[in-house]
């Protein structure tokens, strides 16, 4: 008996720290394809289920769209970030509310894949997103399915396109959290000319150009201005990002044109702790905005 | 040109965001082995020498001993809570200053390997580590040596070797940062009684017994509490942690010592979100405590 | 014109750091009085009222009462903590939504008045508590007006105080935020024996002492658990408050008793810093408990 | 005795709340007046002594210079944000250094008073700082008086003033960290043309516009560049601020010259919340600066 005990006790240690992902009733990740007609290609996502997805078998969720940046993929915010476990102590806490997220495939080594959220020739990623991708994960899973319920989030290239969807689509999402984003190419750099045979990196390129954030709040209606009003907006950017100027053009034209937007500067570079650490905000900021 | 100009503004983009690492004046991790008489057996540390290691070739550094948890190893810290990505971050924005910070394996599947910090019959770690350990790395690196520049840091189990060693050693550590600390073993549990053969985790468990840091300080003399006084301490640990209540028989037992500490409980669990976090306030607390 | 836009340029220099508390759709704080027919005398209060509270004239609030310490009054919470401005601030970042404060009178100088959230013999405190002023209130203003969407928070015996209205009326609290609570008389003092005349003091320590929140907790049915299950807790002292003991006392009897609550031990003492700061967790807690 | 037993815990959580400033050994803030010829005018100024300069009277001390704001004084930065406050806790925590703090007074009512902290036809307020009240600080108290040992910091006005002295006093100032900052007059207004009889409040603002810190980095020669980085920089600014536009060209003008700074944008606005709280990080900031 008294082995048995001293087993016990060393077996508590052991469980006590390593059980958390296989409970039942826990959150779950899972990686899944979708087939497009759009891109003529499968594509990956990985998803996150709140806890309560298969014990509440009516209940549907909030949503959040999670992307990730250039030569990424699907499974990086789950592998470098830890987004299920910093989502499931917010969740623990009350900071943050169940829902889902999911994180589509865009990206792969830019030199042999298509990297990028926006149409280009040849690969209408964002046709794609928006007519078949969002369609079907909200067909698939328990999802609310309004604007009050959707967010879009994402780090660089994911950050320029989170937010650019939240401006080109702002009937569709809630609220947008932009970390360390692409919000444009860098002004002091030339503007591409036609070639006859450009790359999958030249491509993306161009369709960051025509896309930029911050010439779209510049040349905004007043109509459009009123429809970016209606998103609640979260920038997040380190003072050491190489980026970091993007973002400022993108907070001054917030400004010029009235538009109320959270903004931040916090310490740090353009990597994961940057990211992770913003997990913390960004979560518990599209929470806030869900009204289920 | 056009297209040269292109490719270098995408390549901008990669290389901003994968250099950090590879740069010559760049922190640099790597792993090596001792062979211990004491333990007949080969031991590997990994270690992080500063940005500054390589370059200034007389400069001697402070050092942290970082210990890892049950059924971890020396690779923990840096693969699972981004060890120098953090300091080197801290060290950019001057919370942290430049040291060497070293983590010796003391572990691995506790079925099979030998695990713990201190001695046990027929694994005389403890031995090892201030006989053999400490005066390798002080002599193979350029080390400043002295209390006031040596620093003792670890999760769980590593958090009460920590705590451990700087009790018994108060002479050799500056300062403790007590993460998730394995103080003692939970004071429901009965004694063990020896036994003909107990396994590795029986040792371990009987050692951690021995060697409670909170019966060092209910029994300590007034001599004794006058050496632990000239440690620092910080012992941090969360809200949802089921070693709480022995961090919380340790922060008693310091007050009624009258041994100063800080002492923080923080939203969070037994796992590497809250250890990484952790680093944040750990790095600067060693590094304002060392004395160069 | 030269003239005039300098002086133009001065005066919005003035202007923006001034004219916060003045313009119509701010938020309000203001002091009234209510005659108790139990306490035979006047009571003041402060209440605070949002922004949107006179021009959205058939909106109902939910209500947060915050609770001083000894020998404290009604204006503590508002003239040493900044408590309408870190609301404020709060709403307008959305950490925290729209809510009433209310700030009894329990106190003054505890030679010569009464101090204290219980009843005390020829004071009774408690009942003019839930008897007269908080009807009173939620008929004045347009409060809510149930359970979920009525917070109680306090510092020191005001911490005490609405940890222990949380445990006796939880059918009233969706949650309480203690502060640096005065949870029990400390363990280690005799308790007091009856006196002929004992002094307002010697009737505050005594009503202390037979309100524990400790003891509470710990002879509990298990009815009274599950009671105490239905509200959120939220428990808050600094690391160097002399008040610790008896807060993690509490902090033990709720884990023995399985009641979920969130704990912190952050740096800090028994004074208006860390009660400010707490205000920034406490009103977002408070908030997102809130069910309107 | 009973009755001594109950007054004497009674007097205990008085006793505990209360006496943190009268003790011997404590730090101490008082005020006093320098007479300066410059001027002709007698100046005030309140300054925070640390808890051992009584005790330890051959011990010298690194100084900070703190500056208020536009209609501000001398007393603010004590009685608004409780600087004793933060710092007494700051140094009880290892992370603050223990460090003479002073306020000079350079405003008041600027409908009558002299604002500001540059020179001006008539107030030569620059030169007084430099030649006499600096000195007379730093022979009257046991300060360092080296560079390395001086910081300078201030909010708005104060943290224009802050930053201009750093660059126009380099050698002067081993770190700056400017609040909130009104680093030149914002760029859409027009320059002032000269006047017959400019108010006090017209020539102050002349005088920001002279001392803009934002010109000083875009026009400063490859030797003053070289100078600045001699100093640490570290500039906040909230995101609600109306001077954050000054302190966006501010961090441009030094990205562009290659003067490395810490930069922030909290969430918040121009207020004494924003202060208070950057306190936190600003004395840290200084005291690791300080090389004792």
């Amino acid at each position: 008996m008294k082995q048995s005990l001293l087993i016990s006790i060393c077996l508590l240690i052991t469980y006590a720290t390593s059980t958390a992902q296989q409970h039942a009733g826990q959150s779950e990740v899972k990686t899944d394809t979708i087939h497009s007609e759009i891109l003529k290609a499968d594509r990956a996502y990985t998803i996150y289920l709140p806890k309560s997805y298969d014990t509440q078998a009516q209940r549907k969720y909030p949503i959040l769209y999670l992307l990730h940046g250039l030569s990424g993929m699907n499974s990086n915010w789950f592998d470098k970030a830890s987004v299920k476990q910093v989502q499931d102590q917010l969740v623990a806490s009350g900071e943050s509310v169940e829902m889902i997220i999911v994180s589509p495939n865009a990206g792969g080594n830019p030199e042999t894949e298509w990297n990028g959220y926006f149409d280009m020739p040849g690969w209408n990623y964002e046709q794609f997103f928006f007519s078949e991708l969002l369609p079907h994960i909200e067909s698939t899973y328990r999802v609310i399915g309004d604007k009050q319920n959707r967010a879009v989030a994402g780090l660089s290239m994911g950050g320029g396109g989170s937010a650019a969807y939240g401006q080109k689509h702002a009937d569709t999402f809630g609220s947008v959290y932009a970390m360390s984003a692409l919000m444009a190419i860098p002004a002091d750099r030339p503007i591409p000319q036609n070639q006859p045979a450009p790359s999958k990196r030249q491509l993306l390129t161009k369709s960051v150009i025509e896309n930029s954030c911050v010439d779209y709040v510049n040349n905004a209606s007043e109509a459009q201005k009123e429809q970016l009003r209606t998103v609640k907006w979260f920038v997040d950017c380190g003072d050491d990002d190489f980026l970091l100027d993007t973002n400022i053009d993108f907070l001054r034209a917030m400004r010029a044109a009235k538009i109320p937007l959270e903004f931040r500067i916090r310490d740090g570079g353009h990597d994961w702790l940057y990211w992770h650490s913003a997990l913390y905000t960004c979560l518990p900021f599209v929470s806030r905005n869900f009204q289920p």
